[in-house]
């Protein structure tokens, strides 16, 4: 099952900051609630542009986002304190996002998570800066999975994100990230598979188009989630249609609960 | 380099029936020059709808179709009669569709390919019936290729079918179509693997959706090549952001020449 991560509530949009500070709950849970119709998984909440309020603005959103929906939600900060608030705050195990091999974030993140119930987004980023091979992602990942066993995150608790990087920059690079994944869901069975789509695309025209395509690619070789817009319609129909190529779908029923709902166009 | 195998000159469609038997050039000639324009590599020339005229009808719309385009063609028929004739009217090295294991054609087939100056599309199809497994395609391809390499035809002459079977019969179809496309691509260097891709879609809403997905599943996993309408232009575009994300296209350039023309859109 497909792990959408819907990423709409995150103040860097500036309808969302314009929300946020009048305290507008209306605009974030119609969002939300869109969102939820659409089939996210979890809804992501980012409170940080705000510089100095992403204590309080974070406090209210999880207070107004659950009052409107049942889903479980992606706690998206840097910041271990105002993690550590959030996760007081939630009803549901969380996603956390995110922990990377970068020793500044490694280690406040690495001692907020012992103890705590939730899964977890784990960035291939270490000090070194960005993966430039098969091997530096396959190999953080390995890295990244063994240090979070330690404390005991589960397999099927991590999420695991390649950092996709611009096709336009370099053209091997969708097919780096995608022997990589191939590489990580097999050697690491169990482990979650997830990412931003849009890096694919960066610099690129017609940018939804390489970002859908990318995910179906990605999918083929084992990518289970996506950080993603589920209100993207074209982009969730490549999401149920690639499901159910993977044999994801008994009876083809979500594609076509999607065709009967026209989500799903050709 | 994908190869696009354009579909549209086959007399079992009714428009070009009609026109096969009005004898109506200008019909004929307009749409393999669209299909040209659109990026078509091979023009398939299927003669077979009407009975007792193949041969004449095949020999004319070679004559028709080669005044209109330079493009090689793909001779289309199960008689090696009509393709021995076929043969000596085209003026570029053929691709022939297509030989199989059956013995009622592998027999006759395999007589007329040798000593020919063509390429060939060889269905993974053989008395037993349609394949069941991966094994069961691999091992037909392993015997394919064998046999044809026997006669002379080197790997980057031969089209490999694995036999598209529908995703709405069984869910395992795409997978198993993937799983086996890896390995003959895997085993079997410069092997081109080729398809109609709407079984796939076979009793499924929303066709074309289904198709272009699954395109780029079997791109993501080497396929090189389709039999398809060059004309749909959304599964153009998937084909051109397909091969830019399989790292075939050098600057992304034959991607923005798309988008400049417009037949790229998100």
């Amino acid at each position: 099952m497909f792990t959408i991560i819907g990423e709409r509530i995150n103040t860097t949009l500036k309808m969302v900051q314009a929300a946020v500070a009048d305290r507008d709950a209306d605009y974030i849970q119609d969002d939300v609630i869109q969102q939820a119709e659409a089939g996210a998984t979890y809804i992501d909440v980012n409170a940080g542009a705000r510089i100095g309020h992403e204590t309080e603005d974070m406090k209210w959103l999880l207070e107004v986002i659950q009052k409107a929906t049942d889903l479980p939600l992606c706690l998206d900060s840097p910041d271990p304190d105002v993690l550590e608030i959030a996760y007081g705050l939630v009803s549901q195990k969380p996603l956390v996002n995110s922990i990377s091999l970068e020793k500044d974030r490694f280690e406040p993140m690495f001692a907020y998570l012992q103890g705590k119930e939730c899964r977890i987004i784990a960035l291939c980023m270490d000090d070194s800066g960005m993966p430039r091979s098969v091997d530096d992602i396959v190999s953080r990942a390995h890295r990244l999975v063994g240090e979070l066993g330690r404390i005991g995150f589960k397999h099927e608790d991590i999420f695991i994100d390649p950092l996709i990087q611009p096709v336009g920059v370099d053209t091997n690079n969708c097919r780096m990230a995608m022997a990589a994944v191939k590489a990580i869901t097999t050697e690491l069975e169990g482990v979650h598979v997830t990412g931003g789509l849009s890096n694919i695309s960066y610099g690129l025209p017609q940018r939804r188009i390489v970002n859908r395509t990318f995910l179906s690619f990605m999918m083929a070789v084992g990518m289970d989630s996506a950080i993603m817009d589920p209100l993207d319609s074209a982009l969730m129909a490549c999401v149920r249609t690639s499901e159910m190529l993977n044999g994801n779908d008994d009876y083809c029923m979500n594609f076509l609960k999607g065709v009967r709902a026209g989500t799903i166009v050709s």
